[in-house]
């Protein structure tokens, strides 16, 4: 019944594997239907050996779990925080790639530097506020979730579909599974970029708001005009 | 006789190699069966390429050698140590992996930083102190052994599987073999991202108490809830 | 009736990425025949994968693509324009590789600091200047290859087969497809050791004139005696 | 007739390449045979895909071309003054590794901060001076290998098989062309690991006089007990 979805979901996860984006099982994407009102996510602690389409987990937005034997990713309800808080996107991946999670864990926004950054994140990447005690004891997960949007309150997703969790790593979304996956390896490179750049030069300024639209709006946007069409 | 252990640390010395932590022969890991009071240890500068589980050797506490033509690891006399001093422990690892070893050279314990450090972690890795100049004419290898348990009087070395020893390298431990060399494989992990978090901002804090709970406790002890149960 | 030099761009675009100097479709190649007029380049946002020596596209110096069906890559008017300001070049390469692009986003010139750099580039790899806002908003491609061959009034190309466009990353060249990747590699290689060099030593000097000349004339001009003649 | 030489060298080489220390042809290893006075070297400018064992190139000590069709590595009078100057050794190797080449580029010597670095080099990694003017302009790879011997006035060369040469990057040697490839690969693992530790902490001191003695002694000489004997 959610072949389809499961399936994407699956080869979604592969890809983050493939990029070397993930050790053990750190890692997880998931997808989702609008209609039917479920996601496709990996199951928990799960190696990536053993994956199949068949052992995705289908949630509801609530959280139940309505097809497979497995628990879903623990991370499962920070998913369903930012499909609900945002409403245009289609898939969610989460990692603890090694550049980008340096700096979510030094508590600092990654800086717009170049035209590979601006191809991709409309701005530089922000990072959220630290949980609260409170948001940590509670429902730490949700919480995980509700402290991303929060953060975008003033921020359109859709044209920066990747965040820092302070002291955590990054979530990254995207039309799809696969693209919240080519999102987080694309985040990956820029944050490994932006780490040199700053240590060539630590007091290295953005680029221009001018080159920062050119670039984004070349490859996103009606007037587009990279790739094949 | 000892079939099942041999076989065990062979694929957990592979392992080992597989996660490219180790260059050459540097590195080297062991298993205990506490009944029968004997350790399963790689030879001493055999090459990966040349290893079977039939040339493990078994040693017993006191470092006698029980079966095998070949001479074990010349770190014996330290894993024996902290299999004396850690009476939960099952099996031990010791690599010369690259980040974990620049913390151990720079004699830093590496901060907790982030949740990937606190799912496996249960505070900063702790760095041993320099052995004394008797310390490293006498008996080295056993004292190596003893200057970690001596620093361990006050952590429980069940919630800090690892140790870098002052001016030498990592060593880890867990349940068995195993678990050894995938504390090995996130230590390493989680020295790069440390690394980089100190390059990115020099004053960067630890993670709060609540936060190291939440991660640790999610994946350890009887509330836990990652992967499958 | 572009056969030959079709294959020969196919294949420089396959050597950029199996020396891993692209992400994704992060990158492109051209060449030139100036007998005829036109460049072999690769179109815009294609796979690795899917790119054969028949997909390559075939412009003239006007830009019109003469021979294809695929759209060639957005930066084609930044390759014309080098081909034209620069008589000797037979071949232009682009790519976003990190440590390159950590300078050329750090807005500083890669300094000789050893024989690496002098084998292949005569003196610091320049950067060019930020592109005004009126060039980033008018043609912006083409103002690219501008910047590019001004910074170039007082070098000659062919000694220096490299630049560094700020905020951006590296565009190299050769004379052909071929050794415009090869000299990608080495940018690549020279921007990482240089990274290092400045690490270590933050007031390291360039090498003497006289070391530059010596490692550069070994490989390159008429009293060239390294390598097979 | 100096097959089992050329075969030697031809497999170090290779070696050279699978440890990932060269990109294109930048590397060379020599072994020799002192009983016939003649070297056998890698040829210049040549890929290591159309390397074969004969096309090795046996060099007299006078650097006179005994066998072989093709020119010698532009680096054999280096070589020559190498075996020249240090009577015990029996191979020579020469890369532009990247973190080796970084401390050569920052004339700094790699400091003893481990035993990682104890285990094979008997004090710091020295660098060589800058090459004069005259030295530079006269006959350029006999005086580097001069500049090195030079350096080598107070040290053992059989006790530390290593040397930065400034401005260009490491030499190193060992009993024979095998040997002198793992001190490489050593000398390279080495140079990360004080890279990161600089790093970490700027002023880490070097370990004690005891443990480098410890380290150095297990591995070589008399007493020797690491390894299978």
């Amino acid at each position: 019944m959610y072949d389809d979805l499961k399936q994407r979901v699956y080869e979604a996860n592969l890809d983050l594997q493939k990029h070397g984006l993930v050790v053990f099982t750190w890692g997880n994407v998931s997808g989702i239907d609008r209609g039917r009102g479920v996601i496709a996510i990996k199951p928990s602690g799960v190696s990536y050996e053993r994956l199949t389409p068949d052992n995705m987990v289908i949630v509801d937005l609530q959280g139940n779990v309505m097809e497979g034997d497995l628990r879903p990713s623990s991370d499962t309800p920070t998913h369903l925080e930012l499909y609900r808080g945002f409403s245009g996107i289609g898939g969610v991946c989460h990692t603890h790639s090694l550049y980008a999670t340096m700096w979510a864990q030094a508590q600092r926004e990654i800086p717009c530097f170049g035209t590979t950054h601006a191809d991709y994140f409309y701005g530089p990447v922000p990072v959220t506020d630290t949980l609260t005690r409170d948001e940590v004891t509670g429902p730490y997960e949700v919480n995980t979730g509700r402290v991303i949007v929060r953060r975008f309150a003033q921020i359109d997703p859709l044209h920066m579909p990747a965040v820092l969790v302070a002291n955590h790593g990054p979530f990254t979304w995207g039309k799809d599974a696969a693209q919240s996956v080519e999102n987080a390896v694309v985040l990956e490179q820029v944050a490994m970029m932006a780490y040199g750049t700053l240590l060539v030069n630590g007091r290295q300024d953005c680029i221009s708001q001018a080159l920062l639209d050119r670039h984004y709006l070349r490859k996103h946007g009606k007037n587009a005009y990279y790739g094949q069409r």
